[in-house]
């Protein structure tokens, strides 16, 4: 495996890379490092699908608000090296601040609609320096395929949409939130969890699920799905409720509070986010409606529709839980 | 010369291009149409430098305002098509609107500081419709070079501002101003001059060919230099300025009215944007000063200064008057 930090080492060696298999496919895992079973399955899926995979770890400044946890996120690049390594990986990239951004950034790829609720509402400019940054490294890496983790299920609209419109020569691909045993997310954020808050941080999980039968109840409204779903997220003393909303997927538009959830036909999002103290956890679930044939997808499924709309032909790899 | 005006054609195009040779130069002379000696000039050295070069002809919406000349711009694609053939065009990219925003256009890519004055002061909104649909193009085509015409010389700061920030893998390659008989610089909406327009029109290139000798006046200041440049101007009934300013460029940074001119070390650029009745006529011209020995230059000369900073390695092309 490859490891470089500059720009220079990064493009000299993709372009040895690309003389050597002209026809070879390349995939990127972009991440903040900090690696978990769930980047693993990302790495994994990358090396099935594609000759040559290509992994970035940036913990990116511009995504990060002033008053969050840019300085604080956990930072661990000899232990993801070996990581990378173990999955695969053929180069690592890890470059600093300055070499990502030698001069005041000026240019931003800004996505509107699909940035506006859920995480674009609770973090402002989030998704700017997500876009921007996404952008700079298909740019450099130039990949086929670009692997993202469902848990940002929200980031992975935003970037479709930004491949789309832009014409961005890359597909993405989605790939399921894995999970520890007890269902909690794989995040590099869990780590900042007290004992008593990892305990109760299991209600995202258990609240999702939930759902599901939830869901399938006749005459179940947005309204009351919505008050079931803020109920149980409160059951815990610990849990502070960031949102919790109910939307269809990938748009990422609202629901009226009377609509029955069974007679909806598209695909749907529960996306939860929650305060444990001062780390923020968020989760979500995917159901695809069959307007009045409700048809449950659990978090073990591959669900197929939500890219349809774009020409990147966004892809799902499904990932078992461990 | 191959004519597509769909992307997939487009796709499969330049990937049998590509196969067919796979260490070929690729350049884009991206274009809004009716072609002129500028942009022919454009094309002969895309065609010098490159094996393979794609002109493309898009009036793009995004960068027109609401009370600008969309609607009426001049159209011509069959005159357009014979010039790109004489000029050794290889394939001709002409989509409609609906194929380059087939859904409606979420993600814009945009550039600040540098669209902040002159047409980016006096169109609102002008430059995120240049960024988005460059990147939508360069994205599409995925060139080795792109060619721009110094006319536009803002427009050429912004995309080589924009491809720095976001590591696109293209090289900008600035192209010099060509001009009628009398100086007038070439433009698609010459055409809507009136014959008194036209005449009275040629005052642009005289004044920036004037201020060539104003500014090796002794004590010359940028006030005095923006009052002899605007009065020259004014000089001629049917002018109407919108804009005419001295700034560094290629960052446009104001330049305090008291600075004596021939102190300066860097690279200025005077802009004009005057209307004529209802058109509108820019022009330019650089000034590459040295701090107390003046060094001018004329636009027979080549550049080479400006876009150093950028890591891009733009390169202007010298194309005498004709």
């Amino acid at each position: 495996m490859i490891v470089c930090t500059t720009i220079q080492e990064l493009k000299a060696h993709l372009a040895q890379q690309r003389k050597n298999k002209p026809d070879g496919v390349i995939g990127i895992v972009p991440t903040m490092g900090f690696l978990h079973e769930g980047h693993a399955s990302l790495m994994k899926r990358a090396r099935e699908d594609c000759n040559y995979t290509v992994l970035t770890i940036f913990v990116n400044p511009l995504q990060f608000g002033p008053n969050e946890d840019f300085d604080r996120y956990p930072r661990d690049l000899e232990r993801d090296s070996a990581l990378a390594l173990a999955n695969g990986i053929d180069l690592l990239f890890a470059p600093t601040v300055q070499e990502m951004y030698p001069t005041k950034p000026l240019t931003k790829v800004l996505v509107s609609e699909v940035t506006e609720r859920l995480c674009g509402a609770s973090r402002p400019g989030h998704f700017d320096g997500v876009g921007t940054v996404v952008s700079k490294l298909l740019n450099l890496v130039q990949p086929d395929r670009a692997y993202f983790g469902m848990k940002d299920a929200q980031q992975v609209a935003v970037i479709e949409q930004m491949v789309h419109d832009l014409n961005m020569p890359v597909r993405i691909v989605r790939c399921e939130t894995v999970r520890e045993a007890d269902g909690l997310a794989m995040s590099s954020r869990n780590v900042y969890l007290s004992a008593d808050q990892r305990k109760q941080a299991v209600i995202l999980s258990e609240t999702l699920r939930a759902a599901e039968s939830w869901l399938k109840q006749p005459g179940m409204t947005r309204l009351k799905l919505s008050k079931l779903i803020a109920d149980s997220i409160r059951s815990v003393p610990l849990a502070e409720i960031d949102y919790a909303e109910l939307l269809t997927y990938p748009n990422l538009s609202p629901i009226d509070a009377n609509t029955e959830i069974s007679a909806l036909s598209q695909t749907i999002i529960i996306a939860l986010a929650v305060k444990f103290g001062s780390t923020r956890l968020i989760d979500n679930r995917l159901f695809q409606l069959g307007g009045g044939d409700t048809n449950v997808q659990n978090n073990d499924e591959i669900q197929t529709s939500p890219g349809d709309r774009h020409g990147s032909e966004p892809q799902l790899c499904g990932q078992h839980h461990h």
